[in-house]
């Protein structure tokens, strides 16, 4: 499981109950997290390094728990990586299509997630003639990783966030965001009781179940030695900290750095009057 | 100029003012903000790579305008350097504890930079039997970045983390971020009319005046070829678009990408049971 950071833990839940049997190796990338204000060039670079770095676990497959990697860079790690690669998108516009009953659906997440369009093209992909209504909610990470879950400021900006997707009189609403789910309550509160509200974690945590047993990958019972593991790039203390508010138990039992110094970007200035590797994006 | 992010605008603008003859060379690594929840160690590392990039260019002085990076970086920066570092937090100390009349000093700032306990350390230094009251408010950035500068939400969440130093009857305010002189209206507005809001960016251009005058180096007038070059490691196009709301006027002409890729970090895995380089923080 691949992650900028802590929100994919939704994920790592969803995956401990559907695949019980499966041992795990996570890597957020607590270092250089968010990732949804970054430009697509940078996204599939950082997405490519992580998919680098748990290659060498030999896993069966790849979840890409970030919306925001999904949706920029599902494409270029699934060129790249020998093994099946599941984004949270295909999975959460999948159910979403199923899901709705007026056709009429609501999509929420980072910005890079939002003007992406991948949700529309996913939706439109599994049915056609679904109206889509997709709003960025750039201040839902922060609000809840400053843990005001459950507080008027949370419900004002939801206000504001969500009146498209009220006055478009969505059925359905994707939660197109890792931290999402864990403003489920105030979300479904504004959006009004009849929306369905769709976590792409659980979506996509099927989906991984039904890939591997395609392929006769899936573990029958736990292998001696079973295991999650986690790594982060920064703020290991944080990580296993913060992780009791997403797994409900405290399967966070192992959390390690993985050091990315020796960076040699800034060293390949070589003193003339362009930085070589620059790239005009 | 070194930055986090775009915030350093408001440091580059402070010396322009100040030093309207110097050249300027700017780096703000936007691939990898925010700096503000990270880790003392990783905050060192990638000041230290801003540094070796910005000693190409032959500088005469270094300004860390991040808050967080000079609160938790400013001491290996000045160690590795042959030139002046000067950092935010000392010169808006300095001018904080000089403004004071009831020695009554509030300081609002990232997570990091309010942890690190720099500016009550900085402010004691400058002068005994100081009171300071020191509030994270990471909800601030996000609001800027969103372009809430004059929003409903924005006061409530500022009357909320300001309440302490309201009670707390400081007549004086330390913006410790550089985001944070834009909400300056709605900050002296929650405190009231009587606080004294210090912006550390005008501090740190005075300060540096003063080390370029000590040691000879100010330069009389604009050089053949006078100009202010930005380097960002993503999103040029949106620096240089945003930049228009920090700088008065269009002086970011220049902005190019400084390219971070072939991070070898992620290959140093050996395929043993520990990641070579790796270490428990």
């Amino acid at each position: 499981v691949f992650d900028s950071g802590l929100g994919g833990l939704t994920v790592v839940r969803a995956l401990e109950r559907e695949l019980p049997a499966e041992c795990l190796v996570y890597f957020g990338d607590t270092a250089r997290l968010p990732y949804g204000n970054k430009s697509k060039v940078t996204v599939e670079r950082l997405s490519l390094e992580a998919l680098r770095f748990l290659s060498h676990f030999e896993i069966k497959a790849l979840v890409v728990a970030c919306n925001s990697a999904s949706a920029r860079a599902l494409d270029v790690l699934q060129a790249e990586a020998p093994f099946p690669v599941l984004g949270v998108v295909e999975a959460g516009a999948a159910r979403a299509a199923a899901a709705t009953r007026n056709g009429r659906v609501g999509v929420i997440g980072t910005r890079a997630t939002v003007r992406s369009g991948c949700y529309e093209r996913a939706l439109a992909a599994r049915r056609e003639g679904l109206r889509v209504i997709a709003e960025a909610c750039p201040l839902f990470v922060p609000l809840v990783e400053e843990g005001w879950i459950d507080h008027e400021v949370t419900r004002a900006v939801a206000r504001h966030y969500l009146e498209p997707l009220r006055a478009g009189g969505v059925d359905t609403c994707i939660l197109g965001c890792t931290h999402y789910p864990l403003l489920g309550e105030v979300i479904g509160e504004v959006l009004g009781g009849g929306v369905t509200l769709i976590d792409s974690g659980e979506s996509v945590a099927a989906e991984v179940a039904g890939v591997l047993g395609d392929r006769g990958l899936r573990a029958r019972a736990p292998a001696p030695g079973h295991r999650y593991r986690f790594f982060v790039s920064d703020q290991p203390e944080q990580f296993a900290a913060q992780g009791a508010r997403f797994l409900s138990h405290a399967l966070v039992q192992e959390v390690r750095v993985v050091d990315q110094s020796a960076v040699p970007w800034y060293d390949r200035w070589a003193g003339r009057d362009a930085v070589p590797g620059e790239e005009q994006r």
